[in-house]
């Protein structure tokens, strides 16, 4: 596909962050807490090619701390895309067929417009003055991005987690525009357990004197230890019990015993240090802060009076849910009730549970059964719209 | 019971924290750690009379962040004793027909020796300087304190979660001196899982530059900040989804509508909040530390070449294990795993899991059932003893 010459390509150190879609005054972002964003900017990645009917585009939407390198080395960390596994060339989201887009969502921090980037009206960083964002203001600014790209409709919207949250609103928000949906291990709403871990985490980082009201990019620092905390909290949620059981058990760390010592004498401890640590390199800590309170603010049936059924009234799309048995953060029990709602509203819905112990992370791992419900249901969407 | 004339009331403004038993150089506490502790005190209550034969006594033992005033107030707080439905005139442990000892653990902070006292070697809090402690550690301090106090046997040990692995630790280390044993709500060894959660914790202190390296009492501060983040983070872990989803659901705090900030919106946090703030004005972060440390290398089966029936080898004690469906800190399996072990040693063990949403922190809740299983089970105990 050749670039529409109104996407500027971002320029140094920015380049490698991708592709970058900016609007201007004229084309400001609506935002649910009932300001608006402009100038700002949205930034993507895209794999594939897109045909010459604008048909086969899947936009896949990025979890918490995802961001738009889907399917290609992160630029900071040299990392694998995250979901190499899912898309590529001849993967279950194939790049050979498939036109894949991916944004950053707006509150991120790999170059789409969030606390971390400049406020052109002050020329210092946004930090707490940025707007609170929803759910449905990542999906608007993705809608926006889409009608830039010249695309409108989507064969697929797809995501886990807090993606899934976004296939859900966006199926919600624009139902003509989405041909078919695979929301993947998440929920039409955030339980009162995961509102309060993202509290732990955002109180961490608040609890950092490096986090500075926010200001910290003005002082040169940044709240590490506190992002590290609430990374290592929020990272426990990510698997299961028995997985950490199965990975480390009471393993100690190149030990032959205890230290009686508060050094990390267990496996558990290390992995968990290292994932704090890491962590902090590539992400920002006030984004953490918008972000998690974009998914505590999630609510599909709060914005339908109540009633979840009512956010897809009108729905023609496919729908494909898929949790996981182990998945204790956004477990089967809640994607049971986006079934009962769909069906309630007459869609077209399959649901697959997944037994694995891996818990929520199971979806961005090797889950050969994922993968098959994947390639099956895009394969058959396909073929409806008689797509090559 | 007449207080034997060794045990000095605690001066003021220690008086209200009970009774205290000093040790002296002769008596030094050694500890698994390999060092040895003397001085050292343990401070406890005791409700109830002691009778003639000295065979009524039971003892209780307290959870991580619990203290002796099992059934009276808390010095501190002015809080009910933290078991006072369970303990007390009538109550399923009668004082009236038992004598209940509750001690503050070694490593606290209610009086028993610990990192917040002051080391007599060098005239200043021990800090980080006060060594390991274990759970064992925790167990033969209170056999020492149960030797002053003219007591050979107890009729029952008792207590959950942590107090139910000293529970454990009783009755494999002193298998002569417990009648009976009643371990709720907790383990034989701390699983990866709950490591996980109180690294988190610990890191959340050690990342306050309040804790000063341990040292804050000597700055004349407290890592208050960090204190009350790891114990928002423990206490998510002591509720269950449900019971979160119940209380509090989604629902806000004092408010019709989202703030669109980062202060409390809903209640659930508000609530985390609370339960942070209060912590710090009772509890010492360095003994957080500690006792936590205590937990995680709780492995009664470690101890024994990996056999947690070899821990129960020659035991006489009767048994009745109590856990609860929706603790998923020590979940079923952990305590079928005691009863199985015990089973192997060809112990005399009963075994009652309760049915409840309210998670781990059932054991201090009102739960009719439990209260049912502990009177009767001393019940049988006692008239088997002969106990009026």
């Amino acid at each position: 596909m050749a670039e529409p010459n109104f996407l500027r390509p971002m320029t140094a150190p920015d380049a490698e962050k991708g592709k970058a879609a900016q609007f201007g005054p004229d084309s400001a972002l609506a935002l649910d807490a009932g300001r608006s964003l402009a100038p700002w900017s949205i930034a993507y990645m895209t794999y594939g090619t897109l045909n010459a009917a604008h048909s086969n585009a899947v936009l896949v939407c990025h979890a918490l701390t995802g961001d738009q390198f889907v399917a290609s080395a992160h630029p900071v960390t040299g990392k694998p895309g995250w979901w190499e596994m899912m898309v590529g060339p001849g993967k279950p989201i194939d790049t050979d067929r498939f036109f894949v887009i991916c944004a950053n969502v707006i509150g991120g921090c790999m170059g789409s417009t969030g606390p971390a980037e400049t406020n052109p009206a002050t020329g210092q960083p946004y930090g707490l003055s940025f707007p609170l964002v929803t759910i449905r203001d990542m999906v608007r600014a993705q809608a926006m991005l889409l009608d830039r790209l010249g695309i409108e409709r989507l064969l697929c919207v797809t995501g886990g987690s807090m993606g899934g949250m976004q296939v859900l609103q966006w199926a919600s928000s624009y139902p003509d525009r989405v041909v078919s949906a695979m929301p993947i291990a998440c929920a039409a709403r955030h339980s009162a357990q995961n509102i309060a871990f993202h509290e732990v985490g955002r109180q961490a980082i608040m609890a950092d004197p490096d986090w500075k009201g926010g200001a910290y990019q003005l002082a040169g620092v940044q709240p590490s230890k506190g992002l590290a905390v609430a990374r290592m909290a929020a990272h426990i949620t990510y698997l299961s019990e028995a997985a950490l059981q199965r990975k480390f058990g009471r393993n100690l760390q190149n030990r032959n015993g205890v230290s009686f010592a508060f050094a990390p004498d267990f496996q558990v401890e290390s992995y968990l240090h290292h994932q704090g640590m890491t962590f902090v390199d590539r992400f920002d800590a006030n984004s953490y802060l918008y972000i998690t309170r974009a998914m505590d603010y999630f609510d599909l049936a709060a914005d339908h009076g109540g009633s979840l059924a009512e956010a897809f009234r009108t729905t023609t799309t496919r729908f494909c849910l898929i949790s996981f048995t182990s998945d204790w953060l956004f477990p089967t029990a809640e994607n049971k009730r986006i079934a009962h709602a769909l069906n309630a509203a007459a869609a077209t819905v399959s649901f697959v549970e997944i037994e694995t112990d891996r818990g929520h992370d199971a979806f961005l791992l090797d889950e050969p059964q994922m993968f098959g419900t994947v390639r099956g249901f895009l394969n058959s969407v396909a073929s409806r719209e008689g797509i090559a």
